[in-house]
């Protein structure tokens, strides 16, 4: 059992300097060094920890925190220049040796379905969506981390569901592995109004907008009166120096579409209604997730990195150790 | 008392042919002719009406069925080129002598703060923004047929209440007859964005979107966390060939905002629970309603499109007949 005041060795990730654009690896320098661990507290205290990292996660909020746009919400403030970037993980506390086995689900689980995708895409879906039986559900990026869980469930209420990805091999798991009705590669389509109309000829009840920008302008267009869009992120936004114009947000007056978003930081205080839900489906099977592991803390920058060019194919997580 | 087949004089405003851009006086003709009187029904029946119109509504959704893009919804349907301009009014049933006295209010009345204008103040503010007492609410087009009313309401409320109008006499208005808490004119403003922070110091909890275009975008960038914006219309838009983009679309992501629209024909069903609610309010002179009355149908084309460069102040009514 690992002690106050021991040295170990330690791995960071440090951010050089704020980002414009697209985020690089060269952005970002790999540190090895040594710590000596220090508990907060007594050391005798029951509630002091030590935590080892075991798994980190990858997630396209993070972008945000890499420029210098102060903002109210903790939660999205600016990583510091020279700092380690932060994030959430799932990690071991070395004052207990019995490894606790949270609930008998493997440990990456915690960063997607169990972490805060799963709860996203719960309350994104159950909650910002409003869905009913029998509605046209559209999800873009639909083979992430949020997406691959919001057809799901879509598909569990009864939804025709339709996913939009970015390569063949994931729109092939959208329709065979996730269930969804049909999925599309948004790459080959030129004409994405065209494309959506094909997929949904009598308009979409539900948008879950994982994307924004050309997409969403797109969407607007297609959207059935009374429709919902639920803004999780806006990924293809974050990365341009001015983001690209919305042309087609009149649409929501004379369709009386609601657009809203959200951020799952707000309902961390109901994460437990969320295990009761999620936990039976994934011990029954009913509900698979795909993850993305990406081996070392070393392959951190890339494994983030690549989350702006789609070269994760479901939840992107960095397993930071084999000990 | 007229009577069926007999021949009477009519006046009607034509409309030539579909609208691009702004519209035009000469976009319409005004055609005198006499038609014959017709029933519907049995001269005997009961529910036999002929009506005589008194006033008329002008409203900014008539400018998009002056433009032939077909929508699912009837009451969007394009205008017939070659046939009159279809919109709301008050009319007397000439079968019944005695003039309806419709709750003891000026018969304008029914065109704006007792009809659809009112409604939409109403239904758009109490039950699209959610409001809260001590809120911070933006109203734009504030002095007009329903940013008016959404002002006097919230201020019933209890909340702190700003508008924008385009004019000195418009902003003096909002401030000495409506009971704003401040006002400003947006023409004079180079910088929208800088205008609102002023006004908004910690922000905006509710606006009230009546102009859309680079008004919304600014307000965006002022809005607090969990702000609703209801989307009533977007009339800077309504003329333009290509709409403004919207840039900071993204915002509503990471300040959880919900961006509505509605429509109030979808609310005529809760007509009475709107009636009881105001009714009082206007007996007691607690809500007062300003309308900018224009005498005869030969110059309800030039009201009309007065609405699109703010000409009118409060609610456009057209005179019919002093008869």
């Amino acid at each position: 059992m690992a002690a106050s005041g021991e040295e170990v060795r330690n791995m960071q990730v440090i951010l050089k300097d704020y980002v414009a654009g697209f985020p690089k690896e060269s952005d970002m320098n790999v540190k090895t060094g040594s710590i000596k661990l220090k508990l907060a507290e007594d050391e005798s205290s029951d509630s002091a920890v030590l935590v080892k990292n075991l798994y980190l996660s990858c997630d396209p909020y993070m972008r945000g925190r890499m420029t210098n746009s102060p903002v109210d919400d903790p939660d999205f403030s600016p990583f510091t220049p020279g700092s380690p970037i932060v994030g959430h993980g799932v990690a071991e506390n070395l004052r207990n040796s019995s490894k606790f086995t949270l609930l008998m689900c493997p440990f990456p689980y915690y960063t997607g379905i169990l972490g805060m995708p799963g709860m996203t895409a719960y309350f994104g879906f159950y909650q910002v969506c409003s869905p009913k039986k029998g509605e046209r559900v559209y999800i873009s990026a639909a083979s992430g981390a949020v997406g691959q869980l919001v057809g799901q469930f879509a598909k569990l209420m009864g939804c025709y569901v339709v996913g939009s990805a970015g390569s063949k091999e994931k729109v092939e798991l959208l329709k065979s592995k996730f269930g969804f009705d049909d999925a599309f590669n948004y790459k080959e389509e030129h004409d994405l109004v065209a494309a959506l109309k094909r997929y949904f000829p009598e308009g979409i009840d539900i948008y879950f907008e994982n994307v924004g920008g050309k997409m969403l302008d797109a969407v607007l267009l297609n959207m059935r009166f009374h429709g919902r869009i639920a803004a999780c992120g806006m990924i293809s936004q974050y990365n341009l120096q001015q983001p690209e114009g919305i042309q087609n947000i009149t649409t929501v007056v004379f369709k009386r579409i609601r657009l809203e978003g959200f951020i799952i930081f707000d309902y961390f205080d109901q994460y437990p209604k969320f295990l009761d839900f999620v936990l039976p489906y994934i011990r029954e099977g009913k509900i698979v997730y795909v993850e993305d592991i990406t081996e070392g803390l070393e392959r951190g920058p890339s494994a983030l990195i690549g989350l702006f060019s789609g070269r994760n194919v479901g939840k992107q997580v960095v397993k930071v150790t084999n000990e």
